[in-house]
């Protein structure tokens, strides 16, 4: 272990070899030679710095927090120890999903440093989707990683005292949480300073400020993602935080980690795919391509619904729907196990519905629409989001199956809708 | 302040006048001379030493928790860090709902010792219950007090980040959440150790303990209360934690404080009402007084509904439902808390059902059918219980008022729905 500075002081591609070059476990990896390291900003992110650390042995990321959101600057502080989060949410979704996640090698609190593996020829997934290019084995990897973490992660299957542990290590995270109760839940809904949105949309915008079951029902959701700590979430599951190849999935960045709702993952996830459905009209055009993007949302909720369901049958040790309850009474149990699935759904298209509104209209867009450089092409794709969205959201309790939303999906893509 | 002896050691009524005769609030409040205290213990709960010391000035209540449950004895261990939490619980309840709770006088950490305020010449509710007493204003008192520290205690009212250290702070009293997760949601519905009923139920029981559709809900509740952290509840709010004169009424006891569901104390506390009702048939069985009962039953409810509506419209301070969204839209936020108050009902509706089943087949059952000598009655009354009971569980989302619950358990008590 190398003598740790107290205090907290920036990487920069310079400095990087020596602070780091006698880490035991970095010079293992890249070798004992500093002068052989090349160092690599990649940062693209809202709120990091990221290197990669390549040598002739090797390569790793370094990623470290800084004390404000980089997308803003100074101007928004954000603490350092959510680098300290993100460091345990790795380890237990490691736990969880075993091979998913990076590896670390190194962490350092004051500093708020994670060395970790670098996933290599991996790219983000939103890059992929614009590309058109296809991943084999996206949908089963995304759901069976979802119903890990969100099975393990709970009452369902954790010792009651280890979860409560876990409850209020992560609740302390305020200001991260902030970010996602403001930002995802309530900037969308009033005219909010951080928000911005694409000219064409200004009708649209003033008809969804105006709408008052929208806006009670998205703070019905807020009040449920702030309240209901269910499972350790990933907090931020979009597609940006997914790194593929052409047939291999890869989990990184949950530095947004907190105890909330089961829905909220896979909700926020699916809503990113919705809305990169929508952005194809901007990139490629593809038929083929825009029914595979639907597909894989139908399978990524399948594949969710089956591990979990494995994992119902076969690992319920929490305190919950204990089986000594049931005995001689299997049916019992899938009962229950199809009532948790239904909430779990309910919520989903709720949160996939404020994700996909969000994304529009408040502060972090997605690159699919940004990059649609014809404004009244990108108002329309977005337009389309925001009627998905809204309808998911005031129709989440009588939406019957993922069908359905594909169906409606192709509707509003055909102007139909709107 | 005394010098704490660091080591936890049991008060006894001789040594107690030695070991606080020093702490400057007792001095002030029952004189220097120790030699005048007189020490009486009165602990007739399950879990504590409780002492009444007296002198010629005064008179103080001394509470100190033991390090397992009283009821059961030292095969039950019982952190005392419980008398902590029962500490920060009074302290905020003090300041949400002014003077209904003791006032504290001293606290001693390692001792787990609080010393508060006497409540003289006040009662225990649960008698009062037994001896067809009535108090004046009993329903407003408590209806107002849960609206107070349900509200106050929540997002809809509190600074996000000092919820949130209030949410680790009490998610750590691990033993004290495990007896209500175990004794009220679990044990009940299955042959669990520490269950004992009345033998007239067994046939009643059987029927209960087969009954699935019971059981799924029973857990879904449980689920409920584990992870849905909405405010600060008492965790303990039955007959036996209020105190009464004929026209005041008091709130004691709160050590099973935690973070849990809106519905939770409100619907243990008219589930002990309700419990109460068909217990009547063993004490007086006087109609009026029965009807007494059930009319309290409602008006906690309206008082409840009232104040909480007023706290909504003048305190929502919080981070939920904020008013920046719906600026010229007051019926939105109306809506909102017609919506949420409908949650809370058939939340609060199906936690009395579980209250009124683990009090009649759980280990802890109440007074009110405990001293009715005759056990065919006693079997009886507790029948009613676990009919409403279990009527309330499952048919919780489509029971409009509480006036329909008055008309039930009137039908229940007249032996029509047994």
């Amino acid at each position: 272990m190398v003598a740790k500075t107290s205090i907290y002081e920036p990487l920069t591609v310079k400095t990087l070899p020596e602070r780091l070059g006698r880490v035991s476990s970095l010079e293992k990896r890249l070798g004992a030679d500093t002068g052989q390291w090349q160092c690599k900003e990649v940062g693209d992110g809202n709120l990091n710095l990221v290197f990669i650390v390549s040598s002739p042995q090797g390569e790793v990321i370094v990623k470290q927090a800084l004390p404000y959101v980089r997308l803003v600057g100074d101007s928004w502080p954000l603490p350092l120890k959510r680098a300290f989060f993100e460091y345990q949410a790795l380890v237990r979704q490691a736990e969880r999903a075993p091979g998913m996640v990076p590896q670390i090698y190194h962490f350092d609190e004051d500093q708020a440093i994670i060395v970790m593996e670098f996933f290599s020829p991996h790219i983000i997934l939103r890059q992929k989707l614009m590309a058109c290019e296809r991943v084999e084995g996206l949908a089963e990897a995304l759901g069976t990683f979802l119903a890990r973490t969100i099975f393990r992660g709970s009452d369902l299957s954790m010792e009651t005292a280890k979860r409560k542990r876990d409850v209020a290590l992560f609740v302390d995270s305020v200001e991260i949480n902030d970010i996602t109760e403001t930002l995802v839940f309530s900037d969308p809904y009033f005219n909010a300073e951080r928000n911005h949105h694409t000219p064409g949309l200004d009708s649209v915008v003033a008809q969804l400020r105006a709408d008052i079951d929208l806006k009670v029902e998205a703070h019905h959701l807020k009040a449920k993602f702030a309240n209901n700590g269910e499972t350790m979430l990933h907090g931020d599951f979009h597609t940006g935080s997914i790194m593929v190849t052409e047939t291999d999935t890869k989990i990184i960045d949950p530095e947004f980690v907190l105890y909330g709702p089961m829905g909220f993952d896979i909700g926020m996830l699916l809503g990113n795919f919705w809305m990169a459905y929508f952005a194809q009209a901007g990139h490629g055009n593809d038929a083929s391509y825009r029914a595979w993007i639907l597909e894989v949302t139908e399978e990524i909720w399948d594949n969710f619904v089956s591990e979990f369901s494995h994992l119902w049958r076969t690992e319920r040790t929490g305190m919950l729907y204990e089986d000594i309850l049931f005995e001689g009474q299997p049916h019992a149990t899938e009962r229950a196990l199809k009532q948790r699935l239904a909430d779990i759904w309910e919520d989903m298209l709720g949160f996939a519905g404020v994700e996909m509104i969000r994304r529009t209209l408040s502060l972090a867009h997605i690159a699919e629409n940004d990059t649609i450089k014809d404004e009244a092409l990108r108002a329309q794709c977005e337009a389309r989001g925001l009627d998905l969205g809204r309808q998911l959201v005031l129709n989440r309790a009588c939406i019957g199956d993922i069908s359905q939303v594909t169906d409606l999906a192709k509707q509003i893509n055909k102007g139909s809708s709107l």
